[in-house]
């Protein structure tokens, strides 16, 4: 039986405000569950989880709080319209900016939905991406609805918020996701590059755009006028690492 | 000022059963407002919108009811949790199977979640796919969250339902999206070929699956256990349209 204080705290998670109070998010499903368990077992503090799953479970890190509960109570406390099983709290964490980069590192403008937003870095992880560089604009990396969107990869890449565009400020290989740029064979991918993805409905900042030093466009053969972030983000990938 | 009877009809248009009552469904924001009045102007029934919207907008067509409301108003029956300035109330439409088929036609397998399922109808009008056919199991065409996500491509896809599979057990073509394919590159795309995208969680059902005379996996260098599904019906549109 969750008493209420617990009941209190957890759901409270659901706001940004307490989020940044506390420094600690949800995670639900055995999926996601499993993932955050595996990659970051240091940083889970309680698992509220139904029989049948703590049944199937491996077992749990020590420092880890497992409150058995009911369908009903589980349903109390989960943000999803169809609770699953499990619910953990996990403490967040920061990861540093990227430094000298080998890869191709991805630059998130102003990405605000954050069913787009945890998409994007599942997809990142797909096509191992190591770090993700977001503007001070995008949705909080910890939101719920992004977590359950990266389906367990939020642990797996590392992304970092950028202030007052310093860190981009500096880059010199910019490559821009645009409407009137080059197809994806047609162009140069240097060591460091960073692909940035503008937002879902204005694009790229103009300063961005102006200091790119190259642009790319997806090939449009019907009618739609644009495509989703996440969706371009995903073709875009797929095809420099063709 | 709205009648409390046409408030209630349009909110009821929120639900399936109205829809299905009805006939009817509802539209938001001056993008999809304008594609729907632009590709299918016989359909629209009434247009609520603010002085803003009205100040700016086309001649509507003759038939439309136009009604000027607050931006209070229009939060009211708006679905949206930041309305945008117009909402429409259009007659529904059904398109006819494909037969004779000269391009691809994308084929979903219970597609559930209304954004991705309105994210894949955007995606295949990027690429011109002409046609979509969808099993019985996917989320419903005219429900608000996907005409929301389609951005206005509802009206340019053709999209129909295949009762009992009757449609696509007639197929011969079959391209099955799955996790022990080939990658795309290696792939024969015959004339009239169908490519089947499954289930966000499930994947396709195993009797398509052994129908399938090719199966295509987009290649994987990280992490994740798998991509969306939207991103990843955009990356294989991408990669056959190239």
């Amino acid at each position: 039986m969750l008493s209420k204080k617990v009941l209190k705290d957890i759901q409270s998670l659901g706001l940004k405000k307490h989020r940044l109070a506390t420094g600690l998010f949800v995670a639900e499903g055995p999926k996601i569950a499993s993932e955050l368990l595996g990659l970051v077992p240091g940083k889970i503090r309680q698992v509220f989880a139904t029989a049948e799953w703590c049944a199937s479970a491996n077992p749990l890190p020590s420092k880890v709080t497992l409150f058995e509960v009911t369908p009903e109570e589980l349903a109390r406390i989960s943000q999803l319209q169809t609770p699953n099983g499990v619910l953990l709290v996990s403490e967040q964490w920061q990861d540093p900016l990227p430094e000298q980069q080998d890869g191709l590192v991805l630059y998130l403008d102003t990405i605000q939905d954050p069913g787009n937003f945890g998409t994007i870095i599942r997809t990142a992880d797909w096509f191992g991406v190591q770090h993700i560089v977001c503007s001070e604009g995008c949705a909080e990396r910890f939101n719920p609805k992004v977590v359950q969107a990266t389906m367990g990869s939020i642990a797996r890449v590392r992304l970092s918020y950028d202030k007052d565009d310093q860190w981009i400020g500096a880059q010199r290989s910019l490559i821009a996701a645009s409407l009137d740029g080059l197809p994806p064979g047609a162009l140069q991918l240097p060591a460091g590059a960073v692909l940035m993805i503008g937002n879902e409905g204005k694009g790229l900042r103009p300063e961005l755009l102006a200091r790119a030093s190259q642009r790319v466009t997806i090939p449009k053969k019907g009618g739609a006028e644009s495509l989703n972030a996440a969706v371009a983000t995903g073709i875009l990938l797929a095809q420099f690492s063709s």
